[in-house]
Protein backbone atom coordinates (compact mmCIF):
# COMPACT_ATOMS: atom_id res chain seq x y z
CA UNK A 1 0.00 0.00 0.00
CA UNK A 2 1.17 3.46 -1.26
CA UNK A 3 1.12 6.21 1.45
CA UNK A 4 -1.48 8.03 -0.82
CA UNK A 5 -3.95 4.82 -0.43
CA UNK A 6 -3.18 5.07 2.88
CA UNK A 7 -6.35 6.09 5.05
CA UNK A 8 -6.09 8.90 7.48
CA UNK A 9 -7.88 7.22 10.36
CA UNK A 10 -9.26 3.78 11.59
CA UNK A 11 -12.74 3.82 13.28
CA UNK A 12 -14.62 1.06 15.20
CA UNK A 13 -18.29 1.16 13.01
CA UNK A 14 -20.08 2.16 9.98
CA UNK A 15 -20.84 5.28 8.28
CA UNK A 16 -22.89 7.29 10.57
CA UNK A 17 -21.58 6.34 13.64
CA UNK A 18 -20.76 8.44 16.72
CA UNK A 19 -16.58 7.04 15.88
CA UNK A 20 -16.75 8.79 12.91
CA UNK A 21 -18.06 11.99 14.32
CA UNK A 22 -15.34 12.04 16.51
CA UNK A 23 -12.65 10.83 13.67
CA UNK A 24 -13.90 14.03 11.78
CA UNK A 25 -13.37 16.15 14.87
CA UNK A 26 -9.61 14.47 15.37
CA UNK A 27 -8.07 14.34 12.31
CA UNK A 28 -10.37 16.87 9.88
CA UNK A 29 -13.73 16.84 7.89
CA UNK A 30 -12.20 16.03 4.85
CA UNK A 31 -9.78 12.68 5.85
CA UNK A 32 -10.04 9.48 4.79
CA UNK A 33 -11.44 7.73 7.14
CA UNK A 34 -11.47 3.25 7.37
CA UNK A 35 -14.50 1.77 9.01
CA UNK A 36 -13.71 -1.21 11.03
CA UNK A 37 -15.45 -4.42 12.52
CA UNK A 38 -14.07 -4.63 15.77
CA UNK A 39 -11.57 -2.42 17.94
CA UNK A 40 -9.06 -5.24 17.77
CA UNK A 41 -9.68 -4.82 13.64
CA UNK A 42 -8.86 -0.78 13.64
CA UNK A 43 -6.12 -2.00 16.03
CA UNK A 44 -4.78 -3.95 13.22
CA UNK A 45 -5.17 -1.40 10.70
CA UNK A 46 -3.00 1.17 11.53
CA UNK A 47 -0.44 -1.65 12.50
CA UNK A 48 -0.48 -3.03 9.02
CA UNK A 49 -0.46 0.62 7.44
CA UNK A 50 -4.07 0.41 6.48
CA UNK A 51 -4.16 3.86 8.46
CA UNK A 52 -2.52 6.64 9.80
CA UNK A 53 -4.18 6.53 13.40
CA UNK A 54 -6.97 5.18 15.23
CA UNK A 55 -9.94 6.53 16.74
CA UNK A 56 -10.25 4.70 19.93
CA UNK A 57 -13.96 4.99 22.21
CA UNK A 58 -12.48 4.90 25.90
CA UNK A 59 -15.15 6.51 28.35
CA UNK A 60 -18.73 7.22 28.23
CA UNK A 61 -20.27 9.36 30.95
CA UNK A 62 -22.98 7.21 31.63
CA UNK A 63 -21.93 3.89 30.63
CA UNK A 64 -18.94 3.90 31.92
CA UNK A 65 -15.13 2.70 30.52
CA UNK A 66 -15.70 1.16 27.21
CA UNK A 67 -15.37 -2.97 27.66
CA UNK A 68 -11.27 -3.70 26.73
CA UNK A 69 -10.37 0.03 25.77
CA UNK A 70 -7.82 0.15 28.22
CA UNK A 71 -6.65 -3.25 27.52
CA UNK A 72 -6.33 -1.97 23.98
CA UNK A 73 -4.12 0.95 25.43
CA UNK A 74 -2.50 -1.49 27.31
CA UNK A 75 -1.19 -3.84 24.69
CA UNK A 76 -1.98 -2.60 21.29
CA UNK A 77 1.21 -1.03 20.41
CA UNK A 78 -0.30 2.54 19.92
CA UNK A 79 -0.21 5.45 21.79
CA UNK A 80 -2.49 8.36 21.94
CA UNK A 81 -1.51 11.59 20.52
CA UNK A 82 -5.03 13.65 20.80
CA UNK A 83 -8.52 13.43 22.60
CA UNK A 84 -12.03 14.65 21.83
CA UNK A 85 -15.36 13.91 23.29
CA UNK A 86 -18.80 13.65 21.35
CA UNK A 87 -22.31 14.65 22.33
CA UNK A 88 -24.21 11.24 22.34
CA UNK A 89 -27.77 12.31 21.82
CA UNK A 90 -30.25 9.06 21.00
CA UNK A 91 -32.97 8.60 19.08
CA UNK A 92 -35.22 5.59 18.26
CA UNK A 93 -35.53 4.72 14.50
CA UNK A 94 -37.09 2.44 12.29
CA UNK A 95 -39.37 1.95 9.22
CA UNK A 96 -41.72 4.56 8.30
CA UNK A 97 -44.79 3.37 9.50
CA UNK A 98 -44.11 0.74 11.97
CA UNK A 99 -46.20 -0.78 13.83
CA UNK A 100 -45.56 -1.26 18.17
CA UNK A 101 -42.23 -1.90 18.62
CA UNK A 102 -40.95 -5.25 20.00
CA UNK A 103 -37.11 -5.00 19.36
CA UNK A 104 -34.40 -3.03 19.80
CA UNK A 105 -31.17 -3.49 18.28
CA UNK A 106 -27.87 -1.41 19.29
CA UNK A 107 -23.88 -1.24 20.42
CA UNK A 108 -24.30 -2.90 24.39
CA UNK A 109 -22.81 0.84 25.35
CA UNK A 110 -25.71 2.94 23.84
CA UNK A 111 -28.15 0.03 25.28
CA UNK A 112 -26.65 0.82 28.43
CA UNK A 113 -27.13 4.28 28.21
CA UNK A 114 -31.11 4.39 27.52
CA UNK A 115 -31.71 1.74 30.39
CA UNK A 116 -34.55 4.07 31.89
CA UNK A 117 -36.27 3.54 28.65
CA UNK A 118 -36.35 -0.08 28.80
CA UNK A 119 -37.40 -0.01 31.93
CA UNK A 120 -40.43 2.16 31.14
CA UNK A 121 -41.39 -0.37 28.15
CA UNK A 122 -41.07 -3.80 29.74
CA UNK A 123 -41.90 -5.49 26.76
CA UNK A 124 -39.35 -4.68 24.54
CA UNK A 125 -36.25 -6.57 24.19
CA UNK A 126 -32.96 -5.14 24.04
CA UNK A 127 -30.69 -6.94 21.19
CA UNK A 128 -26.91 -6.63 21.70
CA UNK A 129 -25.22 -5.91 17.80
CA UNK A 130 -21.55 -4.34 17.45
CA UNK A 131 -22.54 -1.01 15.89
CA UNK A 132 -25.24 1.75 16.45
CA UNK A 133 -25.22 2.83 12.86
CA UNK A 134 -25.35 -0.39 11.47
CA UNK A 135 -28.03 -1.48 14.32
CA UNK A 136 -29.88 1.07 12.22
CA UNK A 137 -29.43 -0.67 8.74
CA UNK A 138 -30.36 -4.09 10.95
CA UNK A 139 -33.61 -2.53 11.72
CA UNK A 140 -34.46 -1.34 8.11
CA UNK A 141 -33.26 -4.83 6.75
CA UNK A 142 -35.44 -6.97 9.77
CA UNK A 143 -37.99 -9.79 8.34
CA UNK A 144 -40.69 -7.71 10.88
CA UNK A 145 -41.97 -4.23 11.12
CA UNK A 146 -41.43 -3.95 14.95
CA UNK A 147 -37.65 -3.92 15.02
CA UNK A 148 -35.99 -1.02 15.90
CA UNK A 149 -32.08 0.71 16.54
CA UNK A 150 -31.18 2.98 19.08
CA UNK A 151 -28.50 5.59 17.06
CA UNK A 152 -27.43 9.40 16.12
CA UNK A 153 -30.03 11.50 13.96
CA UNK A 154 -26.91 11.31 11.87
CA UNK A 155 -27.05 7.69 11.41
CA UNK A 156 -31.00 8.20 11.00
CA UNK A 157 -30.33 10.72 8.25
CA UNK A 158 -28.28 8.41 6.21
CA UNK A 159 -30.39 5.84 5.63
CA UNK A 160 -33.52 7.66 5.77
CA UNK A 161 -34.39 5.84 8.69
CA UNK A 162 -37.88 7.40 10.36
CA UNK A 163 -37.42 9.06 14.32
CA UNK A 164 -39.61 7.00 16.11
CA UNK A 165 -38.86 8.78 19.75
CA UNK A 166 -36.28 11.62 20.43
CA UNK A 167 -34.45 12.05 24.11
CA UNK A 168 -34.57 8.22 25.19
CA UNK A 169 -31.41 8.11 27.25
CA UNK A 170 -30.72 7.99 30.74
CA UNK A 171 -29.29 11.69 30.89
CA UNK A 172 -28.94 14.93 28.67
CA UNK A 173 -25.57 14.57 29.77
CA UNK A 174 -24.15 11.98 27.43
CA UNK A 175 -20.44 12.28 26.28
CA UNK A 176 -17.89 9.99 25.27
CA UNK A 177 -14.46 9.98 25.11
CA UNK A 178 -12.14 9.31 22.17
CA UNK A 179 -8.38 8.99 21.86
CA UNK A 180 -6.65 9.19 18.50
CA UNK A 181 -4.18 6.71 18.65
CA UNK A 182 -0.97 6.42 16.35
CA UNK A 183 2.20 3.86 16.10
CA UNK A 184 5.01 5.56 18.57
CA UNK A 185 7.51 8.00 17.60
CA UNK A 186 11.20 8.12 18.68
CA UNK A 187 11.33 12.03 18.18
CA UNK A 188 8.28 14.36 19.67
CA UNK A 189 7.96 17.89 20.54
CA UNK A 190 5.34 20.93 20.72
CA UNK A 191 3.29 21.11 23.70
CA UNK A 192 2.13 18.75 26.17
CA UNK A 193 -1.16 19.19 28.20
CA UNK A 194 -2.31 15.28 28.75
CA UNK A 195 -0.60 12.30 29.39
CA UNK A 196 -0.95 8.89 30.14
CA UNK A 197 1.32 6.28 31.57
CA UNK A 198 1.21 2.36 32.80
CA UNK A 199 2.98 0.45 35.18
CA UNK A 200 3.43 -2.07 37.57
CA UNK A 201 4.20 -2.15 41.66
CA UNK A 202 5.50 -3.86 44.39
CA UNK A 203 2.69 -5.56 46.15
CA UNK A 204 3.38 -3.58 49.39
CA UNK A 205 1.17 -0.83 51.20
CA UNK A 206 2.30 2.52 50.24
CA UNK A 207 3.44 1.56 46.66
CA UNK A 208 0.55 3.67 44.51
CA UNK A 209 0.70 6.56 47.42
CA UNK A 210 4.49 7.35 46.63
CA UNK A 211 3.61 7.05 42.79
CA UNK A 212 1.28 9.96 43.24
CA UNK A 213 3.21 11.68 45.66
CA UNK A 214 5.60 12.30 42.32
CA UNK A 215 3.21 13.34 40.54
CA UNK A 216 1.48 15.67 43.24
CA UNK A 217 5.70 17.02 43.89
CA UNK A 218 5.68 18.28 39.78
CA UNK A 219 2.09 20.39 40.69
CA UNK A 220 0.38 17.49 37.98
CA UNK A 221 -3.09 16.39 38.25
CA UNK A 222 -4.48 12.85 38.17
CA UNK A 223 -7.38 12.94 35.80
CA UNK A 224 -8.35 9.14 35.91
CA UNK A 225 -7.00 5.80 37.29
CA UNK A 226 -7.51 2.60 36.29
CA UNK A 227 -6.21 -0.71 37.04
CA UNK A 228 -5.93 -3.57 35.01
CA UNK A 229 -5.60 -7.22 35.63
CA UNK A 230 -2.65 -9.15 33.72
CA UNK A 231 -3.00 -11.80 31.00
CA UNK A 232 -1.62 -14.80 32.16
CA UNK A 233 -0.98 -13.20 36.13
CA UNK A 234 -4.32 -13.55 37.88
CA UNK A 235 -5.30 -11.00 40.34
CA UNK A 236 -1.87 -8.68 39.51
CA UNK A 237 -2.68 -5.68 38.05
CA UNK A 238 -1.22 -2.69 35.69
CA UNK A 239 -1.97 0.71 37.21
CA UNK A 240 -2.81 3.09 33.95
CA UNK A 241 -2.76 7.03 35.03
CA UNK A 242 -3.84 9.97 33.08
CA UNK A 243 -2.59 13.50 34.14
CA UNK A 244 -2.60 17.05 32.98
CA UNK A 245 0.59 18.29 32.87
CA UNK A 246 -0.74 21.93 32.22
CA UNK A 247 -2.64 22.76 35.26
CA UNK A 248 -0.76 25.22 36.82
CA UNK A 249 -1.31 26.68 40.11
CA UNK A 250 -2.33 30.23 38.98
CA UNK A 251 -3.73 28.59 35.82
CA UNK A 252 -1.73 31.21 33.26
CA UNK A 253 -1.58 30.82 29.74
CA UNK A 254 1.86 31.18 30.33
CA UNK A 255 2.78 28.37 32.54
CA UNK A 256 0.87 26.51 29.81
CA UNK A 257 2.97 27.06 26.80
CA UNK A 258 5.79 26.17 29.36
CA UNK A 259 4.52 22.77 29.27
CA UNK A 260 6.56 20.60 27.00
CA UNK A 261 8.09 17.51 26.46
CA UNK A 262 10.86 18.04 28.32
CA UNK A 263 8.93 18.56 31.39
CA UNK A 264 7.02 15.60 30.53
CA UNK A 265 10.34 13.67 30.21
CA UNK A 266 11.18 14.62 34.20
CA UNK A 267 8.01 13.40 35.12
CA UNK A 268 8.71 10.19 34.01
CA UNK A 269 12.35 10.25 35.22
CA UNK A 270 10.67 10.96 38.78
CA UNK A 271 8.20 8.18 37.88
CA UNK A 272 11.01 5.82 37.26
CA UNK A 273 12.40 5.59 41.12
CA UNK A 274 9.01 4.21 42.11
CA UNK A 275 6.96 2.49 39.94
CA UNK A 276 8.02 -0.99 37.83
CA UNK A 277 7.31 -1.54 34.40
CA UNK A 278 7.09 2.14 33.08
CA UNK A 279 5.79 2.88 29.84
CA UNK A 280 4.14 6.58 28.21
CA UNK A 281 0.97 5.38 26.73
CA UNK A 282 -0.02 8.80 25.31
CA UNK A 283 1.20 12.35 25.27
CA UNK A 284 -1.09 15.18 23.78
CA UNK B 1 -43.15 -12.42 50.34
CA UNK B 2 -42.45 -14.39 53.53
CA UNK B 3 -38.62 -14.91 54.41
CA UNK B 4 -39.05 -18.49 54.05
CA UNK B 5 -40.17 -17.67 50.23
CA UNK B 6 -37.22 -15.50 49.96
CA UNK B 7 -34.20 -16.99 47.66
CA UNK B 8 -30.48 -16.59 49.39
CA UNK B 9 -28.76 -14.83 46.46
CA UNK B 10 -29.65 -13.65 42.67
CA UNK B 11 -27.53 -13.68 39.94
CA UNK B 12 -27.57 -12.82 36.06
CA UNK B 13 -27.57 -15.49 34.10
CA UNK B 14 -29.65 -19.00 33.82
CA UNK B 15 -29.33 -21.86 35.45
CA UNK B 16 -25.56 -23.54 33.94
CA UNK B 17 -23.84 -20.11 34.50
CA UNK B 18 -20.55 -19.29 35.86
CA UNK B 19 -22.33 -16.79 38.33
CA UNK B 20 -24.74 -19.56 39.73
CA UNK B 21 -21.67 -21.43 40.31
CA UNK B 22 -20.24 -18.35 42.06
CA UNK B 23 -23.07 -18.27 44.02
CA UNK B 24 -23.16 -21.50 45.19
CA UNK B 25 -19.47 -20.94 46.28
CA UNK B 26 -20.57 -17.86 48.30
CA UNK B 27 -23.81 -18.60 49.96
CA UNK B 28 -23.48 -22.75 49.95
CA UNK B 29 -24.31 -25.38 47.54
CA UNK B 30 -28.35 -25.97 48.83
CA UNK B 31 -29.09 -22.50 48.56
CA UNK B 32 -32.17 -21.47 46.85
CA UNK B 33 -31.15 -19.07 44.24
CA UNK B 34 -32.98 -16.65 41.68
CA UNK B 35 -31.80 -16.28 37.95
CA UNK B 36 -32.03 -12.69 36.82
CA UNK B 37 -32.28 -11.18 33.15
CA UNK B 38 -29.75 -8.42 33.81
CA UNK B 39 -27.25 -7.14 36.62
CA UNK B 40 -30.03 -4.68 37.09
CA UNK B 41 -33.00 -6.85 37.59
CA UNK B 42 -30.50 -8.50 40.08
CA UNK B 43 -30.15 -6.04 42.34
CA UNK B 44 -33.84 -4.87 42.32
CA UNK B 45 -34.25 -8.62 43.08
CA UNK B 46 -32.60 -7.73 46.55
CA UNK B 47 -33.74 -4.05 47.29
CA UNK B 48 -37.41 -5.46 46.45
CA UNK B 49 -36.91 -8.59 49.40
CA UNK B 50 -37.33 -11.35 46.86
CA UNK B 51 -33.75 -12.15 47.38
CA UNK B 52 -31.21 -11.43 50.48
CA UNK B 53 -28.23 -11.07 48.53
CA UNK B 54 -26.82 -11.03 45.34
CA UNK B 55 -23.63 -12.04 43.16
CA UNK B 56 -21.90 -9.63 41.03
CA UNK B 57 -19.46 -10.58 38.43
CA UNK B 58 -16.54 -7.40 38.85
CA UNK B 59 -13.61 -8.39 36.88
CA UNK B 60 -12.23 -11.27 34.70
CA UNK B 61 -8.40 -11.59 34.02
CA UNK B 62 -8.73 -11.84 30.44
CA UNK B 63 -11.64 -9.16 29.43
CA UNK B 64 -11.05 -6.36 32.25
CA UNK B 65 -13.78 -5.10 34.21
CA UNK B 66 -17.11 -6.38 33.66
CA UNK B 67 -19.46 -4.01 32.09
CA UNK B 68 -21.44 -1.51 34.86
CA UNK B 69 -20.41 -3.51 37.37
CA UNK B 70 -18.71 -0.54 39.10
CA UNK B 71 -21.46 2.06 38.34
CA UNK B 72 -23.46 -0.27 40.05
CA UNK B 73 -21.91 -0.92 43.00
CA UNK B 74 -22.03 2.70 43.37
CA UNK B 75 -25.17 3.45 42.22
CA UNK B 76 -27.34 0.31 43.40
CA UNK B 77 -27.56 0.71 47.06
CA UNK B 78 -25.88 -2.56 48.22
CA UNK B 79 -22.63 -3.12 49.83
CA UNK B 80 -20.20 -6.45 48.86
CA UNK B 81 -20.09 -8.56 51.73
CA UNK B 82 -17.76 -11.04 50.29
CA UNK B 83 -15.50 -12.44 47.64
CA UNK B 84 -14.82 -15.52 45.60
CA UNK B 85 -13.14 -16.19 42.42
CA UNK B 86 -14.60 -18.53 39.73
CA UNK B 87 -11.94 -20.49 37.74
CA UNK B 88 -13.60 -19.92 33.79
CA UNK B 89 -12.79 -22.67 31.31
CA UNK B 90 -14.65 -22.37 27.84
CA UNK B 91 -15.57 -25.50 25.49
CA UNK B 92 -17.73 -24.83 22.29
CA UNK B 93 -20.92 -26.58 22.21
CA UNK B 94 -23.25 -27.49 20.07
CA UNK B 95 -26.10 -30.16 18.38
CA UNK B 96 -24.69 -33.31 17.77
CA UNK B 97 -23.00 -33.74 14.70
CA UNK B 98 -23.31 -30.13 14.33
CA UNK B 99 -21.79 -29.20 10.62
CA UNK B 100 -19.08 -26.58 9.86
CA UNK B 101 -20.09 -23.86 12.69
CA UNK B 102 -20.66 -20.48 11.07
CA UNK B 103 -21.82 -18.45 14.12
CA UNK B 104 -21.05 -18.36 17.76
CA UNK B 105 -23.55 -17.57 20.48
CA UNK B 106 -21.86 -15.90 24.12
CA UNK B 107 -21.92 -13.39 26.70
CA UNK B 108 -19.86 -10.47 25.28
CA UNK B 109 -17.38 -11.00 28.11
CA UNK B 110 -16.96 -14.90 26.97
CA UNK B 111 -16.56 -13.44 23.46
CA UNK B 112 -14.20 -11.40 24.42
CA UNK B 113 -11.87 -14.23 26.50
CA UNK B 114 -11.52 -15.89 22.87
CA UNK B 115 -10.38 -14.05 20.78
CA UNK B 116 -7.50 -15.66 19.39
CA UNK B 117 -10.13 -18.51 18.62
CA UNK B 118 -12.01 -16.11 16.26
CA UNK B 119 -9.32 -14.65 14.81
CA UNK B 120 -8.18 -17.92 13.39
CA UNK B 121 -11.42 -18.52 12.34
CA UNK B 122 -12.38 -15.58 10.80
CA UNK B 123 -15.42 -16.96 8.41
CA UNK B 124 -16.98 -17.70 12.19
CA UNK B 125 -19.37 -14.83 13.46
CA UNK B 126 -19.29 -14.11 16.83
CA UNK B 127 -22.97 -12.96 18.13
CA UNK B 128 -23.55 -11.75 21.39
CA UNK B 129 -26.16 -12.47 23.74
CA UNK B 130 -26.70 -11.49 27.37
CA UNK B 131 -25.59 -14.75 28.83
CA UNK B 132 -23.23 -18.47 28.25
CA UNK B 133 -25.57 -20.84 29.65
CA UNK B 134 -28.61 -19.00 27.81
CA UNK B 135 -26.45 -19.51 24.69
CA UNK B 136 -26.14 -22.80 24.39
CA UNK B 137 -30.05 -23.41 25.11
CA UNK B 138 -30.18 -20.88 22.29
CA UNK B 139 -27.70 -22.52 20.34
CA UNK B 140 -29.82 -26.07 20.46
CA UNK B 141 -32.84 -23.73 18.98
CA UNK B 142 -31.24 -22.52 16.29
CA UNK B 143 -33.00 -23.23 12.99
CA UNK B 144 -29.78 -24.34 11.59
CA UNK B 145 -26.88 -26.78 13.08
CA UNK B 146 -24.23 -24.25 11.71
CA UNK B 147 -24.80 -22.46 15.55
CA UNK B 148 -22.95 -22.65 18.25
CA UNK B 149 -22.23 -21.69 21.62
CA UNK B 150 -19.44 -20.49 24.55
CA UNK B 151 -20.42 -21.89 27.70
CA UNK B 152 -18.88 -24.14 30.31
CA UNK B 153 -18.66 -27.47 30.52
CA UNK B 154 -21.18 -27.59 32.91
CA UNK B 155 -23.77 -25.76 30.77
CA UNK B 156 -23.12 -28.05 28.16
CA UNK B 157 -23.77 -30.98 30.79
CA UNK B 158 -26.75 -29.61 31.67
CA UNK B 159 -28.42 -29.05 28.25
CA UNK B 160 -27.23 -32.41 26.93
CA UNK B 161 -25.34 -30.75 24.38
CA UNK B 162 -22.43 -31.55 22.62
CA UNK B 163 -18.56 -30.74 22.97
CA UNK B 164 -17.44 -29.27 19.67
CA UNK B 165 -13.76 -27.77 21.04
CA UNK B 166 -12.12 -27.60 24.40
CA UNK B 167 -9.46 -24.75 25.22
CA UNK B 168 -10.89 -22.08 23.13
CA UNK B 169 -9.89 -18.96 25.56
CA UNK B 170 -7.04 -16.86 25.00
CA UNK B 171 -5.06 -17.99 28.38
CA UNK B 172 -5.54 -20.88 30.52
CA UNK B 173 -5.35 -18.32 33.97
CA UNK B 174 -8.97 -17.21 33.17
CA UNK B 175 -10.63 -16.47 36.13
CA UNK B 176 -13.49 -14.12 37.04
CA UNK B 177 -14.17 -12.43 40.41
CA UNK B 178 -17.28 -11.95 42.12
CA UNK B 179 -18.63 -10.01 44.94
CA UNK B 180 -21.77 -11.00 47.24
CA UNK B 181 -23.54 -8.36 48.09
CA UNK B 182 -26.50 -7.34 50.64
CA UNK B 183 -28.34 -4.41 51.86
CA UNK B 184 -26.31 -2.20 54.24
CA UNK B 185 -26.53 -3.28 58.07
CA UNK B 186 -26.47 -0.76 60.82
CA UNK B 187 -24.82 -3.14 63.24
CA UNK B 188 -21.22 -4.92 62.23
CA UNK B 189 -18.85 -6.84 63.39
CA UNK B 190 -16.70 -9.93 63.26
CA UNK B 191 -13.18 -9.86 61.13
CA UNK B 192 -12.57 -7.54 57.74
CA UNK B 193 -10.17 -8.35 55.80
CA UNK B 194 -10.96 -6.38 52.37
CA UNK B 195 -12.61 -3.12 52.21
CA UNK B 196 -13.95 -1.22 49.39
CA UNK B 197 -14.44 2.65 49.79
CA UNK B 198 -15.90 5.13 47.23
CA UNK B 199 -15.29 8.91 47.43
CA UNK B 200 -14.79 12.00 45.26
CA UNK B 201 -11.83 14.43 45.41
CA UNK B 202 -11.20 17.97 45.11
CA UNK B 203 -9.79 18.79 41.41
CA UNK B 204 -6.15 19.63 42.35
CA UNK B 205 -2.54 18.34 42.52
CA UNK B 206 -2.30 16.06 45.00
CA UNK B 207 -5.59 15.20 46.70
CA UNK B 208 -5.56 11.31 45.49
CA UNK B 209 -1.69 10.96 46.79
CA UNK B 210 -2.97 12.34 50.20
CA UNK B 211 -5.78 9.79 50.27
CA UNK B 212 -3.58 7.15 49.84
CA UNK B 213 -0.67 8.29 51.99
CA UNK B 214 -3.23 7.64 54.73
CA UNK B 215 -3.85 4.33 53.70
CA UNK B 216 -0.22 3.69 53.39
CA UNK B 217 0.25 5.04 56.86
CA UNK B 218 -2.40 2.49 57.91
CA UNK B 219 0.14 0.24 56.68
CA UNK B 220 -2.99 -1.31 54.29
CA UNK B 221 -2.38 -1.91 50.97
CA UNK B 222 -4.35 -0.65 47.93
CA UNK B 223 -5.68 -4.02 45.51
CA UNK B 224 -7.11 -2.09 43.22
CA UNK B 225 -8.28 1.89 41.78
CA UNK B 226 -10.81 2.89 39.41
CA UNK B 227 -12.63 6.27 38.50
CA UNK B 228 -15.56 6.38 36.92
CA UNK B 229 -17.41 9.43 35.63
CA UNK B 230 -20.55 10.63 37.57
CA UNK B 231 -23.63 10.98 35.95
CA UNK B 232 -24.77 14.47 35.07
CA UNK B 233 -21.56 16.03 36.01
CA UNK B 234 -19.29 14.79 32.85
CA UNK B 235 -15.88 14.02 33.15
CA UNK B 236 -16.27 14.43 37.40
CA UNK B 237 -14.71 11.31 38.83
CA UNK B 238 -15.79 9.17 41.62
CA UNK B 239 -12.91 7.06 42.94
CA UNK B 240 -13.72 3.52 44.46
CA UNK B 241 -10.59 1.88 46.19
CA UNK B 242 -10.00 -1.86 47.55
CA UNK B 243 -8.12 -2.11 49.87
CA UNK B 244 -6.72 -5.29 51.87
CA UNK B 245 -6.53 -4.19 55.77
CA UNK B 246 -5.28 -7.27 56.85
CA UNK B 247 -1.66 -7.70 55.03
CA UNK B 248 0.35 -7.08 58.65
CA UNK B 249 4.16 -6.16 57.62
CA UNK B 250 5.03 -9.88 58.80
CA UNK B 251 2.30 -11.73 58.03
CA UNK B 252 1.60 -13.63 61.14
CA UNK B 253 -2.23 -14.97 61.58
CA UNK B 254 -1.94 -12.54 64.86
CA UNK B 255 -1.71 -9.63 62.75
CA UNK B 256 -4.64 -10.94 60.61
CA UNK B 257 -6.90 -11.74 63.74
CA UNK B 258 -6.68 -8.14 64.73
CA UNK B 259 -8.10 -6.55 61.83
CA UNK B 260 -11.48 -5.90 62.89
CA UNK B 261 -14.66 -3.23 62.41
CA UNK B 262 -13.13 -0.92 64.45
CA UNK B 263 -9.64 -0.89 62.45
CA UNK B 264 -11.74 -0.06 59.69
CA UNK B 265 -13.61 2.64 61.30
CA UNK B 266 -10.19 4.31 62.05
CA UNK B 267 -9.49 4.26 58.37
CA UNK B 268 -12.92 5.72 57.55
CA UNK B 269 -12.07 8.38 59.79
CA UNK B 270 -8.73 9.09 58.42
CA UNK B 271 -9.94 8.79 54.96
CA UNK B 272 -12.96 11.57 55.51
CA UNK B 273 -10.62 14.35 56.55
CA UNK B 274 -9.16 14.01 53.00
CA UNK B 275 -11.92 12.84 50.45
CA UNK B 276 -14.89 13.80 49.78
CA UNK B 277 -17.96 12.14 49.96
CA UNK B 278 -16.92 8.80 51.14
CA UNK B 279 -18.46 5.56 51.43
CA UNK B 280 -17.94 2.60 52.37
CA UNK B 281 -19.36 -0.24 49.49
CA UNK B 282 -17.70 -3.03 51.25
CA UNK B 283 -16.59 -4.95 54.09
CA UNK B 284 -15.65 -9.12 54.32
Amino acid sequence: MTPAERCDAAYQGVPGAYSEQAAWALVGAHARLLPCPSLTAMFEAVREGRATRAVLPIENTLAGVVPRAYELLLEGGLVACGETRVRIDHVLVGRAGASAVRRVLSHPVALDQCRKYFAAHPHIEAVPVFDTAGAVAMALEADTADTAAIASRRAAARHDATILAEHIQDHEENWTRFLLLAPPRAEADGDVRHAIVAFTLPHEPGALARVLQRVADRRVNVTKIESRPMEGRPFEYAFLLEMQLAESVDGSPEALRHTTRGRLSEIMSDLRSVAENLRLLGAY
